[in-house]
């Protein structure tokens, strides 16, 4: 049994991360840290704990003091606000998974011209493993530090990753158009985010200058050998979770669909959260599981291959892939704590 | 390892008991029927289960065949359809759990004018029993068949039970004002259940007639200890999942809301799955869970107490309370299968 | 060709107002006041109003100074901030019809009570009139002030009105359950508005002292003759527009659903947004519209009649009562602006 | 006054045609004609009509007895299914405007490869005019038979004609992501359009062969000058309302953001329901009216270019540019009763 802390707590992701890990027979979480809700019941900011949770949230800028008493910590803040508590954290030996993004980008530089802020721990920067088991493996199990991919990243790389690595597409026609729930905006007050003003709405963001940008093309540019760029444009979808993404791009050959698919078979081999399907995905079918659900159409008017996949933002995209990662980390099997069926309708 | 069989388990409330089930560590799931998509895989009918499960689904008419293999039979099924494979089940030693409405009325006459059909097996009628665990736990563990309570009569009773039980609320001054999630009209393609007529909508329906009332009725009549009506009103809110009831009662005395929260906390003392909540119970906190979240206001100025109650439709108010029936029958721990955290958002 | 004023124009029903008032053949709104986007273009705060409107929000502060230019004021603002504009209305000879709430209740000291606010203005109160066109067309003819009805009230009261009129339920039965989409909550940021947590979640509000309790008491009062309490329960739906009361009350004496609906047709006869229907009321007929729709259903068994109504919250319940009232002042047409065909879907 | 009669007024964009005619000036309804409701009251069938029209609906096969009453005939069939009741109307010099897709591909050959039936009625296909007004406005104004655009090709095509008609763009690149407000599906009960299968999912679907296809590569390569083809993929939003097309193509030159604006700008310049816009446009500010709004982002990393248009799909979509040819063909201003301010929210 090994102990956990978690800072951000009350943002979604920290909640859906409490949700698997209250369940999980390896961890223990021993303290929950909030940045608005310090000294608040957790199951008062979020009453479906009612009974099953009596932690108070501690602050987050106590959370250093409890460092001590864990073995790993997961983190879920905003960017630029890690840099710290994550030093300290190392320096004790404590493990370290974050679902932030900053130890997601490779270079410090990239970091500060798309997130607008100085990397102040950009020496961890090499070591801090990306966190995508299907891809990492090996790395995430001697890993110290993980980062934890972003929601999009997630749904975009599992789903090119097979054609990008066997140099079936050509990267530069790439295009990733992704929908996400609103979820994924997090738990925080704005007039865009209120009801009646995302209901019967649907939206393109942050339209060619999102910050999942860069991750996708980093990580899908190792598995090419060379460096590219694509176009990435999410919107957002009166929905509470899930995203799906529909990604484009130019066949380098005549392949036929049935190699695509052995294709695809291959590379996720006995991975037991990638579900290859004859029929397009949709988020439903992964609500509340930490599956990542992969199709394809190839089309021959216009020699396009047309990928979708679709995850729960909240678990497959964050969460559930941090499990996933300390389940690696500490031994535990893989399936540990994260082994859901999807919840449906 | 008990061995379960689930007829009509394509609908809502069968597939939900599956994904129950298919997690619980002493119940195997040997067979499901269905009457729409026999000879079809049940993970292409629910593609959440691809990967977790590949039963075939069988036929509902040769159900019969196969209850040798099995312990416990589940029935959801529309009224009037249970009564020859249930005179089967039970004529092999098959235990059942019926989450339809056929045995859940004491009277055939009642149910034949109520439900516009006749019984066909109402001589067993005196021996099932109904399966609310908070009422009726002895004789549950006892019992060969169960009648499963309606998702509207679980909340409305287990909301009502303590004021009536003790006397508290004039009964014939029962208001039950009750609101449903969507998926409480089941997996059946009709003008009026399609997205477009259901979203940004919101409707009363089967004013004055609905068949949950006499059920309601007749459980609040046996705490009370004499027979009455009371008004039943159910309406169709736009979201999946959840009911929540608002009930309204004449106070009999003067008491104070501390006096009734005693009440309540006395009458479901050990209950595992009933939340007494000092804030007002809303459907999100139980979603996913086998929750009934009670609370209550005194209207001074009317002398009248407002009492609400949410659950899970489909867990606490259909297939949670019968894998927890099955688990009292079997003589399993309460909670096992069905201890989930709400799932939010 | 008359000149009118909006001051809070940039909240739902202000918003609302200006939709219907820019298709308004008799109006021509001169301003637009803004607590929150003062300075800034009306078509930015709303771009539905793009090619539309060119205004720019004036600040609420400077509305005062306008007030030579318009003949009718229109007033969206919070409970207490009316006083010292409104007075200044008056004094200049500008009608007033106020959306707030500052003028509904008849005392001073009811309006402390339930507002929390000492009334600045109180000796305007004998003159306002309660803007209720089916009530109070003679009164509002001649008024200079109205106190446009709150939207739960205006369900209410012209749900009830014809049985508390005629005396045919008993007032201490009266029981409103009253569900309202999320406009009614304002265009004002806070977690408990955000999307993911309104969506998918059916929760009461307020329960036991919402302030529109007295406002409904108070009218319905008036009908009867003597003064009643009665018991109002408002509920929030996942949607955007809408409400639907449902409400309860015990008959005085045997009558048939016939007898009840030639008391509606009598009561509302020649009234152009009342519908009286045989079908049970629902929010999608009459989104976007000045309709409400009423009809009703005698629970024999109970001897309770059950009366449900339909309205657009921000038109029959905000801004559509605004225009017919302001068409009532100044002798225009009733229907003139808001003869709307319900919006479907 | 022109008489005016619609067949198959029973679907999603026959009301939506109705809700407009009912207000416009120079048109009356004299029928309405349905395949599924014939001799019930229309507004049984739609309520929101109840007290607005008392019509009866006739059986669509008697709809050709009618004819001779009317100056123009508006149908919205299923595929294959007009041909009869056209040339019929045609012949008595009636004039036609299709919201179906009969008449939309200039090739017999093109409409049976992809509707799958043959064409019987092909001999009029040259002097079918396709109905978009920004494009054939002189064609329109003379024409006795229009094909009224898809919904998603009046996205997609408005969005891109200004640049395939300069040469802006690789029209080789071109890919179409497209999401639909569900109304788009029709008014047709199936298990896949029931509210608990949509709610809450987001899915694409017939991917690579969705009818619309030919329909955008047929009016863009008539702008372009040449043949071409591109990637077009649909998906269904959970909201009633509303078309948001994202747009992807390749620049063929160096371009600035403003040389962009000047190009669309000079195009749709006079048109009175294209808003050329600098924030992304949002279904939610064109929900209920007749415009398209449109922007786009200039990628530099990728040189490609990202445009984004906005519809409602039932009136810009379907109803509202029905109207628009209406005007247009018998003289009318051609804002005549669809100039309705979106309504929010």
């Amino acid at each position: 049994m090994i102990k956990v802390g978690i800072i951000g707590s009350t943002g979604y992701a920290g909640q859906q991360l409490l949700w698997l890990l209250s369940n999980h027979p390896e961890a223990e979480v021993v303290f929950l840290s909030s940045h608005s809700y310090s000294d608040k019941m957790y199951n008062s900011v979020y009453e479906s704990y009612l009974g099953i949770r009596s932690d108070v949230c501690v602050d987050n800028k106590y959370a250093g003091d409890l460092l001590p008493k864990i073995d790993v910590l997961f983190l879920a803040m905003p960017a630029g606000e890690s840099f710290e508590i994550v030093r300290k954290a190392l320096s004790l030996g404590v493990k370290v998974i974050d679902i932030g993004s900053d130890y997601r980008l490779d270079s410090a530089d990239e970091y500060e011209s798309w997130y607008g802020k100085k990397h102040e721990y950009s020496e961890i920067l090499s070591e801090a493993v990306y966190g995508m088991p299907e891809l990492n493996r090996e790395k995430i199990i001697k890993a110290s530090i993980i980062a934890n991919p972003g929601c999009f990243p997630t749904a975009a790389i599992l789903g090119l990753a097979p054609l990008v690595k066997n140099g079936i597409i050509n990267t530069s026609s790439i295009i990733v158009d992704a929908k996400s729930g609103v979820s994924g905006a997090g738990r925080s007050a704005s007039i865009g985010n209120i009801f009646t003003e995302v209901n019967e709405n649907f939206k393109a963001y942050k339209v060619g200058n999102h910050r999942h940008t860069p991750e996708i093309e980093q990580e899908l540019s190792k598995l090419a050998g060379f460096s590219f760029n694509l176009t990435f444009t999410p919107h957002l979808v009166p929905m509470n979770r899930g995203i799906l993404s529909t990604m484009y791009a130019s066949l380098q050959n005549q392949v036929s669909e049935d190699d695509i698919f052995e294709v695809y078979r291959e590379f996720y081999k006995g991975e037991q959260f990638i579900r290859i399907k004859k029929d397009m995905p949709e988020t439903r079918w992964v609500k509340g599981s930490n599956f990542c659900d992969i199709s394809f159409k190839i089309d021959k008017r216009t020699n396009r291959i047309i990928v979708i996949s679709a995850i729960d933002n909240l678990i497959k995209g964050a969460a559930g892939t941090a499990v996933h990662n300390m389940n690696l980390m500490f031994g535990f099997d893989e399936k540990t704590g994260i082994d859901k069926i999807p919840i449906f309708p």
